[in-house]
């Protein structure tokens, strides 16, 4: 299995995967299939379950282990899957760590909690989450400061990086976000550091142009992820106009699925009408989209179809 | 059962009960017996489980369900046991409620969580959480904003007491709180509504200030549960300058208690040193006491003890 | 000059003015003038001065007083001018208020300020700021919660329209906040409330959209005013496919603008491109741009002429 | 004048004092003479004008001039005056900065503002906000976190003593902090630092506790600064226990006093009550007692008095 854990090479779109339930909030495998083969046909080069946008934190431990099981005996090692293990308690964290490995998890993802302060509390904190899952797994560590009101200096992630072998990959979501993506490039070439991977977030707001400060990926949920790939895709092969131009087409759709608080709800729907999932329900509470909304939507996607390319013949 | 649900006329000590682990972080039940049996030798008059306090977001569903099951055998209808069902998804809110009323729990708590803004939000989450653990539950909702940045005021408090007869208690933990109590009940005096239980909280920090502005108890962990119950109990006689007196011995040992993100680290060392639990430490991430803090803790136990009554015997 | 003042029929784009400073700080009254030249030449439909985007809280009351001179001054009554009074104390906030009335402002803008929870504090504060700036001077409500923390419900909004005539105005920028707009004109349709104009913020990014829901125009700052101007222009003659059109194409731009902490930076350094102002900095403390960030804005500078129509011609 | 200038071997009791107005929430100059006197009388050790608890925020430049000229006057050089200088603006921080040190002013007290999350944005506020004063103005730095938002480690405290010799003083606030004093000391003995004074604040509510820290004494606003100068001396003059006895007989009050929000509305009304200031009141918007409250507060003070020594002989 060593083969496919994630390293500092880490690359191209990971899709932060939504986690499909039923009319009564029961988890929906079926869809949870159907989703990843979505996934894996949109040509993702990577997955990554139980993020917060996988509305982890709603569900039970024995709920997150079937998810696990279940994407990682679809995927079957085609690609890596990324594991979220956030949770209140280290021992929990570490736990679920230990299941996503077990399973073949390609390594897992870390955002360090609401409430850690300083530098040092930070650093605290990310040293003993790293440990609790073991010297040999992966890490993402997730900087999603909006989020969790955790902020990482470039400063103190470099002394992460230095520290902690273990991390491989930042998951870049801190925003304003895109000199923070040069620093980071900077002070590590300056003074020899290993080069990290750096895969975007923020639904993918500023893809192109955190691609344009040597991001390496996205690791994000937009709802066509076909989208991202071929960004990255003419972006890699040196279409950078391009890539710009095929991306700009759907920003008024990126723009609107990162609404904070209604994207996830937003996202949802799009993978239901494009059958995919087959109910767009978070679990309660949470958001719900009204008459309003979807006539918006309509209009959203009926401009981008008319202005766009090959990714939205759904 | 149905006779030992709690309802409005709620009072006295209902003590927030640690969860004892041991030095490898797992439960420790026979620390959980003696602790039980502590408070009720101690006068309580009810025991919370699974609060803030009780580190109840670092355990999983199952190490909820085995505290319930130990806690409510223990106590064995003696006197009531109110258990904290906060959890992200109202699913599991609801499944933990049941668990609890099936095994004989009193009532449930529950905490509005991070992110409520406005008062329809704040009114919306209550009531889906509410509706969740079912109709003929008693709920005990508790208001501590320093906690979870959720703010109640009076107006939207009377209003879902009138739309929510469940909620048969307010644990106030509120800072600045005491106009907060005078105002609930003159509002609801002034305006024939039903007169809900208040417990307060806030480690007890100003108790016989709340009890004199008609709270009905408290509903807090300090680690001399003796002596909330003896000050209740002398303000209840009438004895109302003795209360103060015997109150203000120990505040230095409140007020050293009450410091935030320190403070259950302080009370579980007090119940390790009165050899209660076997073991002072908290699930980690969790702070830790230094040598310093311990000398500290000497010295204001020391200075209690000379100053104080009956309750430091031991 | 009641003639003047803005009440509930305002729409139109009313520009949030910069405040120009030259390389040490002082206030640069030449550039000010020109900015507003260039404001009314791209045709907009009122000027808001003083507000947070226009670096406010960083100028002394005397400064205030000059610029509130000067741009009554130069736009001599052509179109609106309202100006933001938001202040620590109330008496501050009401004499600023009479200097920009007593010089011919059209109204005045309030902001309730941080630390405000429960709509009973926010309803409290803005009936105080309101009486504060006296009965017969019209308000501009904003709400802001990304900057200032307090969240402004429907209910509670409604409440403040009945309750305080002089409220004409609401700047809206809570986000997500398209459901919000539509909460407002039903409720307020349903049960015959005064209709209240909406003119939203957010730096325009949800604009079109806000149209469509019946906003009534932007009070927002985007360095391509005549762009907004254009946009709302189309959307009113039943353009609408245009009016979005033409939106997106600046869409880049205007997401790049909208960047948390950094945004009035690089809307500074367009419009000393554009040769309006002599000098692109921020008072200090305040956020820079380097080299790359320099570089990025020629990139999607050079994009949207390439793509754009006729508000790129500078 | 230089002899004045507070260094590192400040101590003792720095009372923060409050800014008296009138019932028209006017400066009321009479009452701020009456309590400076009050404050010498009382043994106070330095003076600190404009600070938060002074609500300088709601000063307009030219009032918080009259109140540095009036205060700096009286005092006339008996014991150091330090001027709370924190603006938004950095240029109005060096202005009044100037103004409070042309006037004869000891020293200037700096609070870094919200929205500094990591250690390196704070260290780069405070670098700059330190070189706004100038080289030669000693600077006392707040660490306020319960009203700033704003969290300084121990090693960036360490830095920044290293980095700018202008620091003198920590005005220590940070809760839990207790802790954080000894490891001050520590890392500063360790590494061959300078010993920067560290004067408490939090309304004194750890005093003691701190002192035994070797904290150098308080910063801090309690109505009975005659008690603090007592404790203090009690304690430096070897008499722990005294000092320990004494401030325990006002812990109920210095408790009581500290309730944030409401806490500088008791404050002023013992200061009223003591016939020091002539009216209580705030500056709007800011909290009122009521009824209950005067009542509670008789109450409290009942008891220190039948309790406590000398100081409350008033």
């Amino acid at each position: 299995m060593a083969g496919h854990l994630i390293d500092e090479s880490a690359k191209g779109v990971f899709i932060i995967a939504a986690t499909p339930f039923d009319l009564e909030g029961k988890l929906d495998l079926a869809s949870l299939d159907r989703l990843v083969g979505f996934y894996i046909e949109a040509g993702v080069h990577g997955i990554t379950i139980l993020g917060m946008m996988g509305e982890a934190q709603k569900l039970t431990f024995d709920e997150q282990k079937r998810v696990i099981d279940r994407v990682l005996k679809q995927v079957a090692g085609e690609i890596p899957v990324v594991v979220g293990v956030s949770a209140p308690g280290l021992a929990a964290l570490g736990a679920l760590a230990d299941e996503a490995m077990s399973e073949g998890a390609a390594g897992v993802m870390i955002a360090p909690p609401p409430g850690l302060s300083t530098d040092e509390q930070i650093e605290g904190y990310v040293r003993q989450a790293v440990d609790s899952v073991g010297y040999d797994v992966p890490v993402v560590l997730q900087d999603y400061p909006q989020a969790t009101g955790v902020h990482l200096s470039v400063p103190l992630f470099n002394q992460l990086v230095d520290a902690l072998p273990q991390i491989k990959v930042l998951k870049h979501e801190d925003c304003p976000g895109l000199t923070k993506i040069s620093r980071i490039r900077k002070t590590a070439a300056r003074d020899g550091k290993r080069r990290i991977a750096i895969l975007v977030g923020n639904g993918g707001l500023y893809f192109p142009l955190e691609l344009a400060r040597s991001a390496d990926g996205a690791m994000t949920g937009f709802a066509f992820p076909e989208l991202l790939v071929e960004v990255y895709a003419r972006f890699n092969d040196g279409d950078v106009d391009e890539a710009f131009d095929l991306f700009d087409d759907y920003l008024p759709l990126i723009r609107y699925e990162q609404q904070p608080g209604i994207g996830l709800a937003i996202r949802k729907q799009i993978l239901y009408r494009r059958g995919i999932i087959a109910c767009p329900t978070l679990r309660a509470p949470g958001p719900k989209l009204d008459q309003d909304d979807l006539a918006e939507l309509d209009l959203l996607l009926r401009r981008v179809r008319e202005r766009g390319g090959a990714a939205t013949q759904w």
